[in-house]
């Protein structure tokens, strides 16, 4: 029997995950409530959901309204009953996954950062622009181009409302591993999560930046560094990762013994400065030890009009300043992104009833489906996922001592 | 075959919902996601939603996420495959259909405020006294009691980190009424909607507040405005009411004629000083003239040792100032309620992942799941709603004259 | 020999002041530094400060810059050589002491509350308007009407740009009593006094509130409220009252043994609700038990076009939402009122450079002197602080079991 | 006639001063006031102004509080009546004032930065070195160390509240020459200011940083940029410089024409990385084009159990989060820092009641005064404020293209 949804979208998508810790409980509530919030020419039916361990990816799709699970994720890409796959894994396993996913025709969303290195970036890259010419689209989970006020920014820009950039102002601070006791869980290591805050959560800052300027990062200089450079290795029981939604399997693959340790093999906070192909200077830092920021993703962006300020601890709000009001009334204007006629904001509830974190998860699948049904091509695109990850690639060599290094540039794709 | 959840839960609970506007979509959301994040002894099954127009409610239960829909109220709560009826219609309707749910043997959840008159509210609670006797709950759906902020507002204060209590200073403002031409739709006729601000979001700093301390509001003196005092009917296609999920059927029953229009019969404003039984003095304020204002509950409590501050238009923090510490370190300190240790937050996403105003419905079905299944009272009960309507009344008689005007008491039950 | 500032100004005013604690050090402050600011056609001279102990008189001319002191009020504002008489003592000797100064022919600037009774505001009312016949000058200290903020609040709300006001919401919240053990000082004893917070703060906001709008208050319903009942008697050394400046002499006239306890005989908080000729409701609120709260004058005012919100201890920013602009950047602007083209500021530091406290004295003396030496009329004049003196009373009547309680006209001036 | 000060304090400092701008003026102010307002060993008295016309110093002398004025600084600091010589002339003539009035044996109290050139800088400090054998002091004028929150910051780095220091993020963001019409004053060419914001703010968040945690930056890397490259010269009469008290003089040595431009020779924006010598990263940016950012010195450092962050623009107040306090109540304390135990604060006014940009000065000429009269030695010294000056050059060598470049020690000082 047709769920009214699919009736009402005219058509169905067919969904499988794979993974399904703090990113695939993310992506799960997304699927399953795009279609009773927004109205959509398709249809997404949550099929399958994929994990190594059998029992506890069972629990997992019981829990997040999986139909069913898997174990093998080669056998769910090739299933004719799966449209779409859906990559939530850590990074060392996005490339094959996509690469074969692509390959069997499905479309593809990868959470971010792409890949953990630049040959398979590119690798997928290329994946992604043979299926373009099948009507096969990739898509690259950079979620925060999705929170209303971030479009809301992008909008003034692009509206020229802050006039010519000059400055780029851009931070993410955590402070989950600020405890030396805390363990050595998979995004502490290198081959497992490529890098550490550079790529977790420094990738966002540079799609971001990028996302809402216009601008490309043409050069960088910067800095890597490593405060707490041993932990101890996670037990299977301990207290170690995220709290909820995000808990399960994110220790998946860690050792055993409470008293070993082993080295920390990532940064725990990179720094970088850097130059946009408009013109404009920029600072970037990503930590996860700004001891009291929880997750505090901070823009601000100076043009020769105005400035716009956003943090992502409170995402329902954005601070513009407009250059061109009379003098004595020009100040901060803390918006709150809540209005109908503010980026996805109409779907929700009346202004001032503000949403969470895991609605900018929503808005990503939403305009998915919107770009799978439409034909057209969703964005971030791998292309654009790429640059955030030359740059990667750019700040680890500076760091590595390289000093200013140039971005390499993926010509084949219109910048965002 | 049975959904997972329901194994996981060991019971199920099938749902009937009546009415499908703004209060509906929220607890729509609710039930469809209560099970996906917390692990409860019983799974909620959206079994029908009811309302009058057949055609807009087969719709609405398409996009919600109803298994049926269904026009005839009575005939719902007599089935005996509905455990639980959630009541969202407008107010006048509050009491018939509870009533006759309690009586059918279903565990009620009643939108706010409880009834339109202290009547209807008294004979609902003799209804779930009654009920109450066989196992049967009723609960009332404030749902800010259930935003984790206000929780760990109440925790303080019953740790005695407040110390004596002092001052209440309570405001609901809100601005969607300001336009003059915005049209008359249920909300601003007595009849439909029994007052204005004062009972639609004056009853919820009553309610809020009365839970927060601990102590009853004793005797008020008040006053009402309506500032605009006739409007444009409401037209079929107006851009009348809310947005998105909140939009629909909010103006079931309005007129027709774009020119006519009618007299508002509801306060636009509600001002009230209090004092509460715990030897507090307090000011409330409910306006829908608050210009600029969207959605800003703000709740300040003092007491001797120390003072807490809310804003709904920043709901997942709480600022709380500790008169016990040293002094060159007091301050406000804002407290970002993402923790594990915060109340329900263990159960959602990482610290400093914010959620929104939907989650303050997926906690309140989240409690009312867990005590039905384990057999206790939930909380805001009929006479916790009961001392609010009291409130209410008291407000209304003084704001037409009588001056200081006492609370007449519910002592049937114990207090918050 | 001349000073340079009096050659500039090109005319003399010779300031005698009475009183030298807290308000005493706070105004010497400003004569010492009007005309090191601002270009005036006169310059203050500060020729002698007056009090009932010659050691302390004495010790505070030395610090505070006056250059002789005297202790015989009567003989000071008799003396020829004084032009000005800046009254700060208690109230309860205002009135004698201003009334004395005008029939002397001196300017008189008298620290508010006005007086401690509404019979000595008129006494002091009558003595204004006749002086004012013969160009001698009467103005009120209601200081915080000079905050360049408060100002810009008037300008709009002057320009239309709120439109109709429909909300004013005023609070003055303190902290400095919560201590059961703080000494009962004089502020806290009704015959020096007057009232506690009612008259001490409470005024400020009905001054303040009453300027802004350009709307009188005209009817009031009001609860006053004494916490802590008894308190230790004021030690000659103990650390009773506040820092610094303001220390010295608050203690006069207070009591010895240290065990010994008295009744407080004001009130610790005054609660208000009110309607005002415009249209307007109202919700006041003075407390000096407002844990953590040191020094919170609240205002915000919501009008039919805009809303303009005000906290002391942030007196450089004025929050407006201007509701006229398009509804995707509406918001509330936090104006850093530090441009030059700001009331006052042109003659501090450049933009961005903040102001403090004291400043709106120097403000204050700025005004007076420029009324004087033009020959007009300063405000707030005996006639605004009459109207704050006959709400005042109100307020007390209403809280005495008056109920609602209308405000007496004042007929004799031009409003605010 | 001695004055009262005078008697009180014993002893006499004779002030002379040379400029009579902006920084003139806040100087002024800071004498004017320092012993009204704090109980000092030593009175200040304002013997001499020096300008180079003859004109305006005397206009300045008259409105600033200086009984006499002078236009030559080399017969003022020979001078027997002149005890302190206090230097707030542009950056290119502090070295020649400096060393001649030290020679001299007047305690010498310089603007910063110290000078324009590292070499100036350690001349002086070689003259501030044989100076202070005789017990003639010098001291440089970084006043945003005697911000109370910026001592209490340190205060509580110093007490080890704050942990293993980790980040340190500073910025010092204005907009004053955003306008490209915006005149080529003496601060925009590199001959009179050495550098543009590097020098003029970035020197003063160096010098903060360093203060504040006790290390020492080692190495930096950074670009600076000019936005706009030739702007109109000033006229005379232009509206160019700053308001009030700031304004006079600040156009001293500017051009004629209305019509002719000139080239912008310092940078308008300088970011940098650097590391500090107890194994913090850092960034650093200091800027004038950061739109709506009027005097944004912002700084956080984040440690290993702790965090601070402040604005100057809100300089009452600290932000602390200490993350040894329970998990739930964890949070940014908003400390009011005008508590009598906080630092100076004490001398001013009761509890919040806000100070401004101005006492920073009072504050600095009061420590100033203290250590002469103690016969101690001020800070920041000249060897600190070296400190300051090899960071700037080695910044302005990495931005011409060194790379990271390593700051030279500073050996014959004691760190901050």
């Amino acid at each position: 029997m047709p769920d009214g949804r699919q009736v009402r979208a005219g058509r169905q998508l067919r969904i499988g995950m794979v993974g399904y810790a703090f990113m695939g409980a993310a992506h799960s509530q997304a699927w399953r409530t795009v279609n009773r919030v927004f109205d959509l020419p398709a249809a997404a039916r949550m099929v399958a959901v994929c994990g190594r361990d059998a029992a506890a990816v069972a629990a997992a799709a019981d829990r997040l309204g999986w139909e069913e699970s898997v174990t093998d994720w080669r056998a769910l890409v090739a299933r004719d009953d799966i449209d779409v796959v859906d990559i939530c894994t850590p990074g060392d396993s996005h490339a094959e996954i996509a690469i074969a996913a692509l390959a069997a025709g499905k479309h593809v969303l990868c959470e971010k950062p792409l890949a953990n290195t630049v040959e398979e970036a590119r690798a997928m890259v290329d994946a992604a622009q043979a299926a373009r010419a099948h009507g096969v689209r990739a898509m690259c989970g950079y979620n925060y181009r999705r929170v209303p006020a971030v479009v809301l920014m992008r909008q003034l820009v692009a509206d020229g409302r802050l006039g010519e950039i000059r400055h780029v102002r851009a931070a993410y601070l955590q402070d989950w591993i600020v405890d030396p006791q805390f363990p050595l869980v998979w995004r502490l290591q290198r081959d497992k999560a490529g890098s550490g805050a550079l790529g977790d959560i420094g990738a966002h800052i540079i799609d971001l930046t990028q996302y809402v300027t216009g601008q490309l990062i043409t050069e960088v200089c910067g800095l890597t560094e490593t405060f707490v450079k041993e932990r101890p290795l996670p037990s299977a029981t301990g207290p170690a990762a995220s709290s909820g939604l995000a808990a399960s399997a994110e220790l998946a693959g860690a050792g055993s013994g409470d008293a070993a340790t082993g080295p920390v093999t990532v940064d725990d906070a990179a720094l970088f400065l850097a130059r946009l192909d408009g013109g404009a200077v920029a600072t970037y830092e990503a930590t996860r030890f700004a001891t009291g920021r929880r997750n505090a993703l901070r823009v601000e962006i100076n043009g020769s009009l105005g400035t716009v300020a956003f943090d992502l601890e409170r995402l329902n709000e954005l601070e513009f300043h407009d250059a061109t009001r009379p003098g004595a009334e020009q100040g901060f204007t803390r918006i709150l992104v809540t209005e109908p006629d503010h980026p996805y904001m109409a779907a929700w509830w009346p202004p001032g009833h503000i949403i969470g974190y895991e609605h900018s998860f929503t808005h990503e699948v939403r305009d998915f489906i919107e770009a799978i049904a439409t034909g057209t091509d969703p964005r971030p695109s791998f292309e654009d996922a790429l640059r955030v990850q030359l740059v990667l690639d750019a700040v680890s060599c500076s760091a590595a001592g390289a000093g200013w290094t140039s971005i390499q540039e993926v010509p084949a794709y219109p910048r965002v």
